[in-house]
């Protein structure tokens, strides 16, 4: 907290439509007096030193002093050997539960009703460790870390989570039946945690079953848990039922801090035209409200941008409506005020 | 071809409802006057000698001679160190390239009109190749092969598939940001071989957005091929899309020969009661009898199909009918013979 008792939270505004979206989030958190001092700092797309620094310690050490952050799009750095920026940030502050819960929101135009949906996301190992290297010339070899530490995290997590959020049924969804040492762990250990919380359904599917599922039925799915890369392709699956990655909101916790991120791109297309939709950014700010523990900001500003999508009140274009970023903002403010 | 004239087919009914959906593509292939002699070969669900071969070598040396088979589905091994009975056949007979052609059927209650996808996913490699070890005691490593090889044949046959089947568009699907060498290698060889075909567009598109685009803009795609993986879940995926497994067709090609099967369970719920659909195996018959040249065979008996379900003529219970396995096969065979 600062001198006025604000929390401090950092904020990267990101690339592309980033800077323009978080504006949107500074406004409207503002105007539902949200007790937050926003520490801004920037992430640079490309080498800017010669250690290629593109996150600097300042900004990373920020984020460890405030526990909490609020970041928009990057953009991937450009040339060999860079990692991606969204990747280096989890595994550097050891985010190990990546969080999209994905709910149908009434006002889109959408494919399918009811969806409600929470894919829980091993965060840190498996693919995403960058072991590689080519075995011979012509070969490739991708290596997958699986370990038990990470896997009990990351099962505790999703119980913990289910509990309080009232969930009531988890699915731990693998390939166990082709990596059976790999995905093998993983639902070993999502087994012993279940044995400690006997009032949570769980059951278990196939990854290939289970988009499979989510394309059919996803109204019969409640929370998901899962190795990394399986929770990058459901949880964009996930995303793509509800209407996109404009609309969902996305969270990566760790032990140490949580970063709550919009995941969708810069979209340099339309980047300075006040046309992005700002609203991933926002649900995202929603979720890190409530992990503050400020339920009520929370629930105020998630209930405005509901109403106002519902009533679609000057819904940005990616939504097929006539308004701009800054008449959204307006409008999901109008709603805060009039408290509606 | 036998003394008749007629060409040896391996036939692996398989198990579970397996025998009764292959009873059904006997009786019409026969009805539609296919020349076919059946070679049936029994696979075992469980070690039934001390080696542990539940794929005999006279089955696999059945399948080489005959160059084709048809499979009905097959129970997974039960015990441990057993891997699965597909992807060994795949692996014996290096049918490397798995092909999954995704319709929308006339006359199925589908979320998704005008569906018209095929995946082709490399079959032999990645991460089907069970290589995996316990490094320390809680760390599992798994390991993703990818080679020049491998990858170079299966981006030829997609692009080949596309010239012979007039389709316009390929994506390469991947996860190349991640798995910069393995899938980097994937696309390396996809862009080489694309260059010999500039009449087809060829794009890429990461795993995680693909599943997405799939599930909003399924219309927008045409042909993707990818790594083993990715083309296990994708391809569940687009069979989601048009009603599940059950309706969609698969074929394992390789250099010396091809094993077309039905990509669903065993449905031992079901099994031996006369309920089940025989649909998807037949749908993969066809596309051995276009496999095999045999086109205006095929063609007859995939519209009689295409047919029966548009008019909803004693369909199974899984696509909400009243009908049964023989009075569904009765139905396609009166269109067969009525040459509707
Ligand atoms: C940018 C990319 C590395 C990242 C991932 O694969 O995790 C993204 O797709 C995501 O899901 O946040
Ligand atoms: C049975 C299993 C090993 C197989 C696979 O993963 O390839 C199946 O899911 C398939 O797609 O044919």
């Amino acid at each position: 907290k600062d001198e006025q008792g604000n929390y401090l939270v950092t904020l990267l505004k990101g690339h592309g439509i980033g800077p323009e979206i978080s504006r949107s989030v500074k406004q409207i958190f503002q105007a539902a007096g949200v007790p937050i001092t926003w520490e801004e700092h920037e992430v640079y797309s490309r080498a800017m030193n010669k250690e290629g620094d593109l996150l600097s310690s300042e900004t990373i050490n920020s984020i460890r002093r405030n526990k909490v952050a609020l970041k928009g799009p990057f953009m991937t750095p450009i040339g060999k050997g860079f990692r991606s920026l969204n990747v280096t940030l989890r595994k550097k502050l050891q985010l190990y539960a990546n969080v999209r819960p994905c709910r149908t929101i009434k006002g889109i135009d959408n494919i399918y009703d009811n969806v409600d949906l929470v894919t829980i996301r091993e965060n840190t190992e498996g693919e995403y460790m960058g072991l590689e290297h080519r075995v011979v010339p012509g070969v490739s070899e991708s290596i997958k870390i699986i370990s038990r530490r990470a896997c009990l995290k990351i099962a505790r997590y999703a119980f913990e989570y289910a509990i309080r959020n009232n969930r009531k049924r988890i699915i731990g969804v693998h390939k166990a039946g082709v990596m059976k040492k790999g995905d093998g762990l993983f639902l070993e250990c999502l087994r012993e945690i279940n044995e400690e919380y006997p009032t949570i359904q769980y059951s278990e599917k196939q990854v290939d079953t289970m988009c499979m599922k989510l394309a059919m039925n996803p109204q019969d799915c409640d929370m998901m848990v899962m190795p990394n890369l399986y929770g990058d392709i459901v949880s964009d699956l996930c995303a793509g039922l509800i209407g996109g990655l404009g609309l969902t909101a996305s969270g990566n916790i760790g032990a140490e801090a949580a970063v709550f991120e919009a995941v969708h791109g810069t979209a340099p297309d339309i980047a300075g035209k006040n046309l992005a939709n700002p609203t991933a950014l926002l649900l995202s700010g929603c979720m890190m409200l409530d992990h503050m523990e400020l339920y009520d900001h929370g629930n105020t500003i998630r209930n405005a941008i509901y109403n106002t999508i519902e009533e679609r009140d000057n819904l940005t274009r990616d939504l097929k409506g006539a308004g701009s970023t800054t008449l959204f903002t307006e409008a999901v403010i109008k709603r805060i005020e009039n408290k509606t």
